[in-house]
């Protein structure tokens, strides 16, 4: 059943009164890739701009059985009890199994999914050439007009969208057990290095000794590190997140850090930064994109690569040979 | 006064003998952006293809003030002495002075230049827009045609460089200093984790009781780390690069880790995605130069820049117009 089109003004006046079911079609048009709709999202974006910027957003990364959905469902539940709005987008571009799928979500945060002052959005990955950064970052604009004062970007630590989504936001947040480093295995190499706290989730019954003993040693190991530009000395906290204890300590540094990257401000620089770096991503998304997707290049592509990984073709000549059939093209 | 041109065959049996004054010259022109010379350029890189890959590529990074040039000239020593012929690419793409100053490389490292069994070649960084990547690794195969069995790429540990070049080694080796962590202000966020070993430098005198603190607690620092996929532990060793002291230690963990990968498969692995990631890196660069360089692009990109910094053109917008009137272009 197709839904009837919308005007963009009545996209504009939804979204700006807080209207969840024309918010959620507004990120729908957002994430469509049909000419008719990139211009009318085009329009809406720019209608909501003035009324964007004014959420605290929070990057949020682990990988799978630190207890992500469950640190969020309580972690967000407490934000909403503090009286803000809350939107959580989360992006699994490993997965194609979350594309489109709100409900696998909305089971996941069964608690979040019923809060009236919390809101759950999916990232559609869109192509599988990228398109994560750009999209998720309209829908957070969205969310932003639409008058969420918090909006956590979730991701699942193990691929290339954390640093993707450390690009977008204002404290990133590394989501970690206690242990023998099994669960570090799966995290991206640098991901560590990039985070403003490393909170320690299961730090709960007889898991607690080892948890406070895990705290010391992180928090020894990230004054190794070299200093955040931003002059912010990364923090390390307990919680658990299925008995909601230390979950205001997290919340307090994450208070902590505005307040100091505010005052400095390495706060606005940053956000001006991460609104060129998007340009530039954007402007790299759509170059690839009609690049890979050019017949020419697709018919030939997957014989170069093999030739190239073998040794038998220098990675330079191919480059230049694919690019020489591209241009002929154009 | 220019040099008469020489014909393909000539650079390529040139550079397969080893002749120093012909390699020189092969790099020059592989790191030429005249067309006739990359093509000739292709021609001699595809020559020289089935005699490259030998050699051990080792990245070596540092902030300024580590002392990277007295490490990589007492190190270098070292690794002549063992009989092994070592050519030095050095990447500081910060700076423009070193564009083509071999002359301040060579000051620099005043012993190594004058070794037979070493070769000292700065990279020329080509075009603001990258390209130190690709000509690099141009460059680094020509060395290995050549006979080289080592290879030193070293970069100024702040930019963006050292992710270039941990793409393109075998092991990467972090210099640094023990101290208040004062040093640490200038090393890229992420690079830490990146290092298969830390090597502090300065161990000497007075400073070894700190020096042996450090040690251990980088080595504490790094099992918190997420394990490398090549199953290799990062290793933290002292040296002296003045007094000459530890070197051999370094030599060691090179050997101990290109050992390990190489039976574990994770070195051929590496290489082939090295290869593969080397082709997307060259087609990215020639997509981002010809936008950039286009002459439409570039009478409006920084006013649209400036709008986007001010918000008030969301980045997409901008990255869509941008688009358009470069593809009208084509």
């Amino acid at each position: 059943m197709k839904r009837s089109k919308l005007s963009t003004e009545a996209y504009i006046d939804g979204v700006l009164s807080g209207d969840r079911i024309l918010l959620s079609r507004a990120i729908t048009l957002c994430e469509s890739h049909r000419p008719e709709d990139v211009s009318q999202a085009e329009a809406l974006l720019m209608a909501i701009m003035p009324h964007t910027g004014k959420a605290v957003r929070i990057g949020i990364t682990g990988v799978p059985g630190v207890g992500k959905s469950t640190f969020i469902e309580s972690f967000g539940g407490l934000v909403t009890q503090k009286g803000k709005k809350l939107a959580v987008l989360t992006i699994d571009p490993s997965s194609q199994k979350t594309k489109g799928s709100i409900l696998g979500d909305k089971t996941r945060m069964e608690e979040l999914a019923r809060n009236p002052n919390a809101f759950i959005r999916p990232s559609a990955s869109g192509s599988a050439l990228g398109g994560v950064s750009s999209k998720t970052r309209s829908v957070m604009l969205l969310c932003e007009a639409a008058g969420f004062d918090v909006i956590f970007i979730e991701t699942v630590g193990v691929g290339q969208s954390e640093t993707l989504v450390h690009g977008m936001v204002d404290f990133f947040l590394l989501l970690m057990l206690a242990g023998a480093g099994d669960e570090l295995q799966g995290i991206k190499k640098g991901i560590m290095e990039m985070a403003d706290a490393v909170v320690i989730n299961k730090a709960d019954g007889p898991n607690q000794a080892v948890a406070k003993r895990a705290k010391v040693d992180y928090q020894n190991a990230l004054h190794l590190f070299p200093m955040d530009e931003s002059g912010w000395l990364p923090k390390v906290k307990l919680c658990s997140a299925l008995e909601k204890t230390g979950l205001e300590d997290v919340w307090e540094v994450i208070q902590e850090q505005q307040e100091q990257v505010k005052q400095s401000g390495y706060f606005q620089l940053n956000r001006q930064r991460q609104q060129v770096n998007w340009l530039k991503e954007n402007v790299n998304e759509l170059l690839e994109t009609a690049f890979y997707q050019n017949s020419e290049i697709q018919s030939v592509l997957n014989d170069v690569i093999e030739k190239v990984e073998k040794g038998e073709l220098p990675a330079m000549n191919a480059a230049n040979l694919l690019m020489k059939k591209f241009s002929d093209q154009n």
